[in-house]
């Protein structure tokens, strides 16, 4: 079905899926916050630095230890891990496999970034070796997400060239085959379980045009799904969080570079209790 | 001959070379917006964020697709692909083989960054092999190019310690040599095929404080040869783009980590007809 | 003994252990200026860029030579050297025991930064290996230290669960036995040879939510320790330096991205006689 389509599941789940509220979002951040989780990620060449920057900043400890011969070691000590596809190469998928079956073995919560899914025939058999290990999350754009659903064949290299609303369907069509939440990030992100959805609004497109914003939001779904069992609004909290950041970041900035530093400062100066007092 | 030298080639280039006009600079950076080229980029370790920022904030669309086994796939589909030589390794190496090998059976221009070219025997040995493979474009400082030319030994690790004025003489002849374009960049900037040369004035020293504004720079030049086959121009835009912001960035900054920022806001904010009416 | 004992070494070190005074923190920093030695990084792969930046706003020129097949050559003609165990594998630790050798062989001085030292045996074991070579200098966060000095067992991951006034002893005593300058940092930092010690004070908390300003304070170790002999106080000067302009940062940022750009700008003003001024 296409997403114009006009009374399908995809428009349903966009119109009815509720909001993630204010007073559920103000606990999980309460809750980063008293813990600080450790976060044991396994990310991309490109964005390390700016993925423990906003772990640091959002609240949590970041951790990246790569080497096969101690990530499984690692991965157990970890409160979350993550496990970001973009510059896979044999040596580093070795170290992600041991951590993600660590992270199961401890029964810890393990997030999957598929960056570019559905672009290359290569990485897209690497994805699928981790989507059936079950990950406790899958968090990408629309493209990424729909090329996993079986819906189509990529973006434009590691960006989206679908809106997320879009992808809505496919992402609980994934979700249920696959057994992860999965997060869907974009104009709006919709975190679903298959059954249940949650819809996150706000942000602004300026976060397109600084790097990492999105791997590292995938850190912070594993910070939260760290500190909460529920990690469906877990999910959604880091999502909520960053689109504040993001709205607070465009107040304050002026183009990608500014807008980088400010979306770090808000992450770390927003309080739980700013979920609440905007509802 | 030596720069100094008061009637040679190379001071009739510094002297003659016609700077880049306005107008073609601003339907480059027209052609760019409009097509947000996807570059690849097989970059050195320390400087992939900030290259990937500065592509996006420029307006185009960076990927970095690293291991050998997808490289060569992935710049069969990119606009345009960067091999930078900073932090050379074998596998890495083979990526980039496959890469720049890609790239020229798909007619796709590749852009050659031969980072401390001249400071090391091993590093100069891989230098030479990419030369050979004909780059569509060479970009590098004076100490660099001067090395490729044959003239001298190289600068101080990654630093030039030559000015660009006397790297004219160099680039020209490394150009006719290499069949490639060669851009030297410095406190000038010039771009020659060997025949014809264009020099770009203006940006700020401050750049040199803040790392990879060099190598992002060899980005965008692979960026902007994906939009137009006029290379010495797209080139001499980039260059040009770069400088605009420096100056931009220098005017809203106290030092190197603000500079940082701006770079990347003045990249953004930078629209066409700022080249011409500048004129 | 723990450092909550009254009368022990401990107290009797932080206590009278004497200030780096502001007339060798002066000279210190004249001398990168004036010299601005290559420093050539092995670091990990989380803090490349902000250790190139932090080396570059200080005054130092930094170069990051990684390849096992270059790196001992390079670290031959680099004035200091930096050994960062930060996201160790095997191919990069043959780089990093040839740059050691070959600074030792050079007499030039090289700095360990044994991260998350106590948390990881494998990693423990690398760290023995480097630290039995007799760093000129090793510098590490007190979990670290501690745990280099046999007295506990590390930190949570890379960030440290102790104070630096509790390492003190154990600093002192890994320098007796390593024969190495240890420089152990945290709200006070310490620069002990296990004979002398001096203590620097200041600095701002918020640096500790920005990824690699720990790291890259080592690299500034080395570059000081390229310029001067009396090792203690050069140290003792990088510590002084990065303190300072986190003080910079924290008047003139609102969180820890701000702060980043802040005291990248703070390291680049500062200047020689705002040591002696301040006292």
């Amino acid at each position: 079905m296409k997403p114009s389509e006009p009374f399908g599941l995809g428009l349903f789940s966009k119109m009815t899926a509720p909001l993630l509220s204010g007073v559920d979002a103000a606990r999980h951040l309460e809750l980063l916050r008293t813990a600080r989780p450790l976060v044991h990620c396994l990310t991309n060449e490109v964005v390390q630095e700016i993925t423990a920057n906003v772990l640091l900043a959002a609240g949590a400890s970041p951790a990246m230890v790569v080497a096969e011969e101690e990530a499984g070691f690692f991965a157990g000590i970890a409160g979350g891990v993550l496990i970001n596809i973009g510059t896979p190469y044999p040596s580093r998928l070795r170290a992600m496999h041991a951590s993600a079956d660590a992270a199961r073995a401890a029964g810890r919560p393990w997030v999957l970034d598929p960056v570019a899914a559905g672009g290359i025939p290569w990485r897209d058999g690497i994805i699928r070796e981790f989507v059936e290990k079950q990950p406790t999350v899958i968090r990408g754009n629309a493209s990424e997400i729909l090329a996993l659903a079986g819906e189509k064949s990529g973006g434009k290299g590691v960006d989206s060239t679908d809106s997320s609303d879009a992808a809505v369907e496919g992402a609980m069509r994934l979700a249920g085959s696959s057994g992860s939440i999965v997060v869907v990030t974009g104009e709006t992100d919709y975190v679903t379980d298959g059954v249940r959805t949650l819809r996150v609004t706000g942000g602004d497109p300026m976060a397109t045009l600084v790097v990492g914003t999105g791997c590292s939001l995938s850190a912070l779904v594993a910070a939260f799904c760290a500190v909460s069992d529920d990690r469906l609004t877990a999910s959604a909290t880091a999502c909520a969080l960053a689109k504040k950041a993001a709205e607070a970041a465009r107040r304050r900035s002026e183009g990608p570079g500014s807008f980088h530093n400010a979306y770090l400062d808000g992450l770390h100066l927003i309080k739980p209790a700013d979920f609440t007092s905007a509802e």
